[in-house]
């Protein structure tokens, strides 16, 4: 396989893993007579942040983005090269590649998210209000006003490719180590806990739309609509936020790694 | 002591800790009168993520499996070792070593599972509710359905051992540091709160088939049936988890470390 | 830029983003109709800590004070050079470096305040109790007698900074992994849980006087008075707590690294 | 000072430091109109594992057991020498050198426990049940049972000395960094969540004496009984707990570091 191939496909796993345990976070605390039912806010933020965790284990090979805030937001930095260095698979930074990113990314959430409705088939079933069912897949708002929700996604998307520039410019964020995963998974915690209360915290393009086209199509029993009309906002705000998060940190944090 | 001898006292010590401290967690939760009564599902997560955390630095010298479904999924990986290289106990992986290793796994549960009913004694006894003591040492389906539960449990094997091949593929889950235990420790709460809701998450036979076992065997006051109905499904699930976990790891995480 | 310039500007981004996402999770708790409300002193415990993650993250050129009580402590400890000596960017301890310190400080909690109140903006505007509101952005008693939520507000901080000083003493904290930031969020997850019962743990006067600046000038629907009898008690209790934890880790800490 | 003194400095201080952020965190979940009453289990077992993980921050120097159960069993494993051999002061384990530890841990607890009583004064007095009051410096059953209790505390304490003396054999739990504190205080998260329930895991005989002596002496409002009877539960159970551990340790982690 090429190195495009190579990264498309864990950009894909990973992605994959990312939405169905994240998805099932939300599936667990929200759909009838589960046993994490009503476990929390708490839980579906360690629950998202480790579904982090295990999707950038398994994506180590493409420098694990994703999400296409961060790959975008990483281009707007002035990255020249996509893929983990230490593994000798890469690719330079171009529209091709960068199309293989975000086109992995979305692929995968919706793969993901069909393991989420298979491993909660019975519950899916049970449930009888189809906005939780619509809920497990994709974000909404806890206020509808477009505006004020577009706000939110940008603020808690910046902070989330703000900060992993950080760590990249920390040095070992793009390390081997197992360990190496925890730092994003810990942010993504602390950014559900923090900002995720107006609109569930969305910052990912592919979470949101993967998942809401598999909602669209899967059999779901007595789902309801995919609401294309909020759609827009968790796609476009990550991408705003993570573009601004990208130029922002050129000139503050001024001292490359 | 013969190498496999060394191998089997650990898988058998670990596995013995992880059922201590994860059933153990169990029993705070649904027993009555404990302090822990009540605690919730991501109290559940941490206790069972804390559980393999402790058992796996025990077992530093095998490896530290612990579960039927990681060994047979690194044989379906194609491992041609195991035991912890570093500390020069190995044995190759044949036929007697797999048997040694899940039946010291075996054991393990079933010993650990003695001892979080010495410790919970007096709640067990003031506990009215049978169907909960059970549940101290084995899962159940919140939905009976075996075909679907046998999913689940797929699915969250197969995450299980997918992202334990993806830590050694990072380069140092097989490091003798003590935070090496943490990876694997963050992946179990991550698998728990995401994909534990419609059976319990046992995604591993030997902590589910063990304590059945001591369930059945010890002198439990006022105890009731051990779900012998149910119990194939938390061992078979597991072990097709850990196997398509183990061959699907050969093409999707391509980059051997 | 400067050596002084480039320390500001690190100490105002990481202070923003610290109050950014410190703040942000009291609104999620706090606030009506977010999807965190209710959430519990844990989740508060996490969403602060990992706002300390995040904040020193983007804060590595300064040595990630961001807070006035640990630049005053590590000059009462006897500190000559502020700045991540790693990177180059250092300053000595004189009095235009610490008020550029805490200038920076008190000016990034201010910018971080008001980005809370963006993100959480309609749930601002439809929460009727105005004592809620100024909760997101300052702490304030559960029992009011100034004096001892001072002495709350001195051990407090006391442990914050004599603890801080003791990563230094083990060796790795002012490190440049990403992983060197999660010692000092877990010590703020621990002083909120076990310290935080009586005043809300401001333990850092900027934290606490930019944010309540921030509530009094910003238009905020349906605010009510910003506390300002209070206000001296946040700022004072960490100033002495962090002089005194300066002070004493010199004997009792004495194994200099 | 002396390498004796020193190490008893180090006991005294970072035991203070773990009854500190420990007990404090009981009085913020039990006592009248604190900020994170009826917190939950999980908050206590955070809070327990952050207080050991401040406290064995600031011990560096003399390896940070804090409690005599670790001491004793470290001895019965056969240790010959105390204190951080990396810093250089250590000391042989001799009857005098067991003495300074466990003397220093007791009145460490004792002084951590004022400190507790102070930063929660107001709470205190304010709380009309003087069983909280109790609970906030010792543990004590939820079924009154000595025999039983006792096993219960035998059982958690073996974990704990067992598993720390795991750390040890995986090398890096005696190293300077910062994050070397973590595995201990994880660990002691999971004896909590899954050991706790019958007797609230005192698993240290100083940090239930010394705060038990405390709140004897101490003129706090309204008091009870400090429940004498119980007592030697926490003392004898942790002694024969960490015994058991240290000797079992030799057979069963049989591969030195």
């Amino acid at each position: 396989m090429d190195n495009l191939g190579t990264l498309f496909l864990a950009e894909l796993v990973g992605t994959a893993m990312l939405v169905l345990l994240g998805c099932g976070v939300v599936a667990n605390v929200v759909l009838a007579k589960t046993k994490g039912n009503g476990g929390g806010w708490l839980l579906i933020n360690f629950g998202w942040g480790l579904a982090v965790f295990a999707g950038v284990i398994v994506a180590f090979a493409s420098g694990a983005h994703l999400n296409p805030a961060v790959t975008l937001g990483l281009v707007a930095n002035g990255a020249t090269e996509f893929g983990n260095g230490g593994l000798g698979v890469t690719a330079p930074v171009d529209f091709l590649t960068v199309i293989t990113y975000i086109g992995a990314q979305l692929l995968g959430a919706f793969i993901g998210a069909i393991f989420v409705w298979l491993a909660y088939k019975q519950h899916f079933d049970d449930e009888p209000d189809a906005g939780l069912k619509l809920a497990v897949f994709s974000t909404g708002p806890a206020i509808r006003s477009y505006g004020w929700n577009l706000i939110t996604e940008i603020i808690g998307t910046f902070v989330l490719v703000f900060v992993v520039i950080g760590f990249g410019r920390n040095g070992d964020a793009s390390g081997l180590a197992a360990l190496g995963a925890l730092p994003v998974a810990l942010l993504v915690v602390g950014i559900g806990a923090s900002l995720g209360g107006p609109t569930g915290y969305a910052i990912n393009p592919a979470r949101d739309l993967g998942p809401r086209i598999a909602h669209l199509v899967l059999p779901i029993k007595g789902k309801g609509s995919s609401d294309w009309g909020y759609s827009w906002v968790p796609v476009v705000g990550p991408i705003i936020g993570g573009l601004l998060a990208g130029w922002a940190a050129i000139p503050l944090l001024p001292l490359l790694g």
